[in-house]
């Protein structure tokens, strides 16, 4: 690729000149680097062609028990795959609890609700090699073997750059291709989008890496609608809002955890509250387990995370937009937000935790 | 009420002295003003005395056929509990579509979900008598005579000022209790909250009132807040948020619509979207309609409105919430909201209609 020249090489040699480069390499999967990882039945999951892949290799071999590697949101939601395939699923993780990225509070309860599926989580157990049996694949860990006879790795992706690497782009947070509000990169007429590019976060104000769908997708518009009519919107940034099902649980978080916060600069505050999904009165009603932190030099909302089965991440999207607005939570206690008994009580979790947090500022 | 003397003087004669007097007379539900009004069998709903008389009564007389007055929220939630209760239900509304404050493409909606689920609507109807027959009661209209087991007149409330009126307190937005930021009457140490006072809107920065429970919470909250510490929590206001279930239907909004917003000195543009609930290649997404407001002047959000049969009040609240922040609709077009397939698209419905919109605004 020969950008000064406004030029793109392709492998066969040939050249295609350009006003406008867009890189959108997206992101790969992290491999497991273990022997064995290349066999048949060991996959990983990325796109479209992966998951037909897996299914077409579980309805010819009958597949019954699947070995997960990971516990991310990949790796949980394909435990719910398998398992709905009646199929007995292992999941093994080096770390402690699932979700990791959501705290260990949602962990544990993601962690019970596995239990309660009847997945088997293996915590603090990592595979060492991977070996074809006469029945199918053997999983050699450093807490025994697991038998499988499908093996999925889920150890979360890294951006992939190889191209903007190779043609001098600056990099930036977690090694993806550094963008400015415009999305463009370190080379003027080249643009990044989507899980190869940086992002910022409005919350910490600092350069981050995002590699979800929805970022990608808001990227792309904006980078489009900049080279069709030359620098007309700033990319706003994100507030890392992001969730995920798992069996009948609802999971989302938005902004900071209290860790990120004090690496951010930020004084954390945080509390916990159990709410209700509907009014106490309303049948039905389900328990919401909602984490919030703020700042206690500012009072600024700084995050929230949440589980449970219903009404979970609609109350996450009202905190990202709380957290996209940089309100207070002095603010975020008394917003106005649409009430009725089959939706909430009259306080809605919300409030709840952030008048809580609001007392623990003072 | 003798609030010179800050004495409450009680019909008994009796005088109670206070530091501070709160006023929560709340509101009182407007009556139909025919002659029949007040026959056994002909019921109103405010509280959840009138609640259990009407349950018990449907118990005694086994009632199979209902009549239901009016077409807002109350009187569209009693047409459902009854016709759980297998009753045929006839609902007369002297206007034209059901839930008029929601607008006509909203109330559109609910009239061909009523006509789906049995219910017998109709619009232009405006009852002149009731009376008692052999069988049960007749509701005599403009537009013939309506038979019924039990009839509910559910016009809506008023403000119930008597008491402070007879105190000489000052009245504001529809004739409720006028209270200042920290919800203070005008009469130092007299408070008024809930139903019977003004709040402020803080979209169309007027005096209004909303008698709604989640308002006369937050309101008590910070009355007695300020009570007790002496004026330390200003009360934001409200944005209007609203919601309400019939049958399988969620209906919410929040803000202005443009009719509204144009009374309020805006330049108002609104766009209507048609979205999903869940991705579109997720089994058992949901249309979504949603009706946007802008200030073509500001670029500001102004309101929004939605009805489906899921995920429609969740979009409310984050609209609601950008209400209450004040963003505008080239913010709102690329919030940071949670994105997963079972919770909807990678282009959240609200993303789409202020894109809409903001193209609009050009």
């Amino acid at each position: 690729m020969d950008l000064e020249g406004r030029e793109v090489v392709l492998a066969s040699g040939e050249g295609l000149s350009y006003d406008h480069l867009v890189v959108a390499t997206g992101a790969r999967v992290r491999r497991l680097g273990v022997p064995g990882e290349d066999l048949p039945g060991v996959f990983h999951l990325r796109d479209l062609a992966d998951a037909v892949r897996i299914r077409k290799f579980l309805e010819k071999n009958h597949g019954q028990h699947a070995v997960v590697v990971g516990a991310g949101f990949i790796a949980l939601e394909m435990a719910e795959g398998f398992s709905l395939r009646d199929m007995a699923v292992t999941m093994l993780y080096r770390g402690d609890l699932p979700a990791r990225r959501f705290g260990p509070s949602v962990g544990q309860k993601i962690k019970d609700h596995l239990d309660q599926k009847g997945v088997d989580f293996r915590s603090g157990t990592r595979p060492t090699a991977i070996a074809k049996t006469d029945h199918g694949l053997a999983v050699t860990t450093d807490r025994g073997v697991f038998e499988a006879d499908v093996v999925l790795a889920a150890l979360g992706v890294s951006p992939n750059t190889a191209l903007a690497e190779a043609a001098g782009l600056a990099l930036g947070a977690a090694g993806a291709i550094r963008v400015d509000e415009y999305l463009q990169t370190s080379r003027p007429g080249v643009w990044a989008v989507g899980d190869c590019a940086t992002t910022h976060h409005r919350v910490s104000n600092q350069e981050t890496w995002l590699p979800l769908g929805d970022v990608a997708n808001r990227q792309g518009r904006v980078a489009g609608e900049n080279i069709a009519a030359g620098n007309i919107r700033r990319f706003p940034g994100v507030v890392g809002a992001q969730c995920f099902k798992v069996f009948d649980l609802q999971v989302a978080a938005a902004g900071l955890s209290a860790d990120q916060a004090a690496k951010a600069g930020f004084d954390p505050v945080s509390v916990e509250i159990r709410g209700l999904s509907r009014a106490g009165s309303y049948p039905g009603s389900q328990p919401i387990w909602l984490e919030m932190v703020a700042d206690k030099k500012t009072g600024l909302l700084l995050g929230g995370r949440g589980v449970g089965v219903e009404g979970v991440v609609e109350r996450i999207n009202v905190i990202a937009t709380a957290l996209f607005a940089g309100l207070t939570v002095d603010q975020v206690g008394y917003l106005d937000l649409a009430y009725a008994p089959p939706f909430g009580g009259s306080w809605n979790p919300i409030q709840i935790a952030a008048q809580k947090l609001e007392g623990k500022l003072a």
